[in-house]
C-alpha cells in the first residue's frame, strides 16, 4: 500500500546530502499554498535519511516564504554526530529560493517506562459526538484528513466562537496511513488555529514551528489539543499535545505565528 | 555602568558575519561548565547585530557539546531578509568545535494593545516570603543572580520535594543589570529543573531550547515559572513563562532535556 503522504514527500538522494522531490497540490490550504507542516515533512524526511540516529527528538522549522506546487530540493548538513545524538540542518529550496530552514536533533529514546510521568491526555468526546471534517470552505488539505473535531471548539465555523482559544479533536489521515514520526509535523499544523475562537478567521502565517517527538504512535487516531494563551505584539503561540489512541504522548508542538491583519 | 553579562558576552566583529568573544568562568554550573542559556546569549548577540530587524521573535539553540571557559567565535549567516522579518543562523565555535547551533527570526512586534489577550501571570508570594538564592552548593552562576524562589517549589533542596514539577520565582541579575531581550535566554535557563521536585537532582543536559520573545521587559524583577508535564523515553520538556514586574508577558521558553542517568 502506498499512501498519499509518502508519495507526496518522496525524495531521491542525488548527491552528498542533497534530495529532490515534488510538492503536491493535495496539501493546499485556502489560498492553495501548501500547508507549512506538509512542507516541513520534506526537511524531516531528508534529515531522517541523513542522520545516523533512529529517533527524531526535536525539529524546528523557520518559514521563510510560502511554498508552491512543483519541484523541491532539500540540502542537508550533518552538524554533529555524537555518541547519543546527531544534529542536522536542512534547507528546503524551490526555484533557487529557500522556503524553509530547519534544525533537528535525532537520538535514541529509552524504553525505561519505570521513570515515565504522564499528565493526562486531552479529554475528547467520542468520535460519534464530534464533527467530521468540520472545516469551512474545504480547502484541498481537508480532504486528506479524517478528523473528528470536538464541537465545543469549532463553534466559530458557524459564527458562534467559544471565546476559549482551544481546538481539540481526533486526527487521522483519510487514506488510512497510520500516524508516525514523519507525519507528525503535518498533524502538528493540521487543525485550524485555536485563535479563531476569539478572532475572525484570516491568514495566520507561521513564523516558526517546533515539534518534540516523545514516542512512536500506535496505528489509529491521534488525540490532539492545540491551545493559544497569549496574543500580544501582533504575535501568538500555538501549543499542541498529540497522543496516540492507546493513550501515550507522542509529540508536543509549539509554533509562533503572526496575527491576521 | 558596565554590567557583567554585557562584559561576558562582548563580541567584536572581525569579518563578514564573524564575531569573536570570550566565555567567562562566572556563569558555570556545578561542574564548572558554562550555563547553556549563557552560551546561547553569544548566538543571540551576534544575530542581533547581523540581522536588520529590531525585535527578536524566536530563537532556537541546539546544544552540541558543553561549552568551556575561553575564546569563542560566532559565525552568522543571514538566511533571509524579508519585508517584515529577517532570519539568521549562528554557529558558536570553540577550539574549532561547534558548541551551539542556533536559528532565529527577528522582526518588528506591533504595539497594537487593543488586540492583546493575556492569560494571568504566575502567582508568586511577595519576595519577603521567598527564599533568596535558594540553590544548593552555590555554583558560580548562582552568585550572578538575585533570585527569590517560591518556597513551595524549592523543598527538594532540603530533601522535601513537592512532587509537583514546577519552579517559580522572582528573577534578576545580582549586579542590577535590567532584564532585556539579550539576557532572556539566560533567564530561560536560569532556575534549577522543576524535575528535581520528583527526581533526585542530577545533570539534566539540554538538547534544545527555544525562546519566543513576546515583549521588552521593564526594569525590575522578572516573574518566572517553569513547568515539566511529561517525562518519557528518557526525555522531558521544560516550559517557561517570563513576565516583567509590571505584569506584561516578555517570553515563553521550552526546552527538551535528557533525564539524569
Amino acid at each position: 500500500m502506498t499512501y498519499q503522504l509518502d508519495t507526496d514527500t518522496a525524495l531521491t538522494s542525488t548527491e552528498d546530502g542533497r534530495y529532490e522531490g515534488n510538492v503536491s497540490d493535495r496539501w493546499g490550504v485556502l489560498s492553495g499554498v501548501p500547508n507549512g507542516g506538509y512542507m516541513m515533512c520534506f526537511a524531516m524526511r531528508a534529515l531522517a535519511d541523513a542522520l545516523p540516529a533512529p529517533d527524531p527528538l526535536t525539529l524546528t522549522a523557520h518559514f521563510l516564504r510560502p511554498g508552491k506546487v512543483g519541484p523541491v530540493s532539500v540540502f542537508t548538513e550533518v552538524v554533529k554526530v555524537g555518541k547519543r545524538n546527531a544534529t542536522g540542518m536542512a534547507r528546503v529550496v524551490q526555484d533557487d529560493k529557500e522556503v524553509v530552514r530547519a534544525l533537528a536533533t535525532f537520538g535514541r529514546r529509552s524504553d525505561d517506562a519505570t521513570r515515565a510521568i504522564h499528565a493526562e491526555p486531552p479529554t475528547l468526546p467520542p468520535r460519534s459526538e464530534c464533527e467530521h471534517h468540520a472545516t469551512p470552505h474545504h480547502p484541498e488539505i481537508a480532504k486528506r484528513f479524517d478528523n473528528y473535531i470536538d464541537p465545543a471548539t469549532i463553534g466559530w465555523v458557524k459564527g458562534d466562537p467559544s471565546g476559549d482559544m482551544v481546538m481539540r479533536g481526533w486526527m487521522s489521515l483519510a487514506d488510512g496511513r497510520p500516524p508516525d514520526e514523519l507525519s507528525m509535523p503535518l498533524f502538528a499544523d493540521g487543525l485550524p488555529p485555536p485563535l479563531f475562537n476569539v478572532v475572525s478567521p484570516g491568514w495566520v502565517p507561521t513564523i516558526e514551528l517546533t515539534v518534540h517527538f516523545r514516542g512512536r504512535p500506535v496505528p489509529g487516531y491521534l488525540r490532539a489539543e492545540f491551545r493559544t494563551r497569549f496574543v500580544s505584539g501582533g504575535l501568538l503561540e500555538e501549543d499542541g499535545v498529540l497522543w496516540d489512541e492507546e493513550g501515550s504522548l507522542v509529540a508536543l508542538s509549539r509554533q509562533l505565528a503572526t496575527m491576521p491583519r
